[in-house]
């Protein structure tokens, strides 16, 4: 049995994962990202991670190769390019790094949506799909993309910022320093930014009225909305609504079959479907109504990223068959 | 030399060449679309006419295929599709129907901003990029979107709809039906249009106040910006400032290293292009930025349409050897 070495960078934890080619993580790996102040001695950890994996794998199953997640993954140049939340420096070679500690030719790295994508496609909902696009919710909104079957990467790698599009022109700031971007209003973020307009619409009329700014998440504003709250209703229907609105345009770019959608905020079941669907239905062009399926990502929330990761692994070694 | 023959079918005429492997369009013939009532009527004088223009080209030469362009043309299914303008029904085999007759295998059908595409991908400013976008402006907005080399048809040969983004939400109503579609702000008709509204905010103050609807066009508007009646500057201006916003938005999705924009309103140099680039840019990502260019199409527009069907058949050549 083969395996693949699934990795997720964060700023806080890095967590590894051993995965075969159907998608059972059959061991894991954890440290603190945070632990380690420079790119030097973070690799010393890493590697140090890696080879414990590698050493507690059953004997005869072979190394396929490693895939790893990271925000400001550069798939192209292998390198993790100005992270904010990374000690790294403008650019840090992992790629090769791994390659000359290991030898292995299969090493890739992408950011975190681009490998969900890829999860999805290899051991998710999109197996036998060509077109479909990710679209991942925390505290941002990220994307992947698959057209033909492939990632969509772009001129540098940096395809698919569906993030960022112009939800509401001259609209809110986004982290990005751009106005009005989707991921200003959908995402982790957005939904406790528009709740709190919804209070202030309502001058306070909400059951979580009495919770302060850094009290309130998506999950507290979900349960008071499955609760009754209007506000908390009302955020989630005009969260889904405006994500509708942009998921037909994103139709009208590559004609997906399905969207897949993942993330915290998506564990709100028919709170943000509904809504989300019928807005695609809505601004869909004649020839797309009722053709796109908006359905919830089929990757286990808790190993995601590790899965997404890995994926890269198989999904190179089957374009290469 | 072999050649393949390139035909454009509008619902006036239908044009049809025989186009070298390098875009030289070396024989030309036409006929009345608008002459046939029906698809089996006009399917007769098609075929009459690629043989009277393969009768004429150069002995000893073969050829390749044949590539048509025509709206509503579905590449998938080699039909044209409900096309409005075409008297061919739900469903016309238009492919199939030509490889009975002439038992070519290399026989390909799409709709025309997918075949500018092509064209500018084989013969044009695209040869050694993989990843762009054509605009086309015309009555309507078409565009044809190439990733990783190859043009981007989707889940059912529709993708690159661009026309139909939202590009004001609950703005103009749009031929499709929908509200605030690019394409009814950024084409011939939605420069009529804005200009309409520029004479209302000045009240009638422009050097060609005194022509009625049917008399104005986007010429005739783009020669009194350059004379400098300032409402119809005014109406570049905002053409352009919104194509760039919008084209912003594409950047995101695909990351195309150039955007080209071919059709009438092109012609306008730099009031179209001026702002277009400025908006691009003032709406792109911090990673996007100064990265991604708007140039005009290189194709020559006399031929551009021969030329794109025609391109199909070289494209489809070079991606299987």
């Amino acid at each position: 049995m083969d395996y693949a070495i699934g990795i997720d960078i964060g700023g806080t934890n890095t967590k590894l994962g051993a995965v075969d080619d159907k998608g059972n993580v059959f061991e894991h790996h954890e440290f603190k990202t945070s632990d380690y102040k420079d790119f030097v001695s973070y690799m010393h950890a890493l590697e140090a991670a890696i080879r414990e994996l590698s050493d507690r794998v059953p004997a005869g199953a072979a190394c396929a190769g490693i895939g790893i997640g990271a925000p400001n993954g550069n798939y192209y140049k292998g390198t993790i390019d100005f992270a904010p939340n990374l000690p790294f420096g403008n650019s840090a070679p992992i790629v090769e790094t791994l390659r000359m500690a290991f030898g292995y030719s299969h090493i890739y790295l992408s950011n975190d949506a681009n490998a969900a994508a890829l999860g999805e496609k290899i051991y998710g909902g999109g197996k036998n799909l060509d077109h479909f696009i990710v679209i991942t919710l925390g505290t941002g909104l990220g994307s992947g993309i698959i057209v033909d079957g492939k990632l969509l990467l772009g001129a540098d790698g940096f395809a698919g910022e569906l993030g960022h599009v112009c939800a509401i022109p001259g609209g809110r700031v986004c982290g990005c320093g751009k106005r009005g971007c989707l991921e200003a209003y959908v995402s982790a973020t957005g939904i406790k930014r528009t709740f709190l307009e919804m209070l202030s619409k309502y001058n306070g009329a909400s059951s979580i009225a009495d919770l302060s700014y850094p009290q309130l998440d998506a999950k507290v504003i979900e349960d008071a909305a499955k609760a009754g709250d209007i506000a908390a209703k009302e955020t989630y229907e005009i969260t889904g609504a405006l994500l509708g609105r942009c998921l037909a345009d994103f139709v009208c770019f590559s004609r997906p079959s399905v969207i897949f959608l993942f993330g915290g905020p998506v564990k709100s079941g028919d709170l943000i479907f509904v809504p989300t669907r019928r807005a695609l239905e809505e601004n869909s062009m004649p020839v797309f109504k009722g053709k796109v399926k908006v359905l919830p990502s089929e990757l286990p929330a808790s190993n995601a990223a590790i899965l997404g990761a890995s994926a890269m692994v198989w999904h190179a070694i089957e374009s290469e068959s």
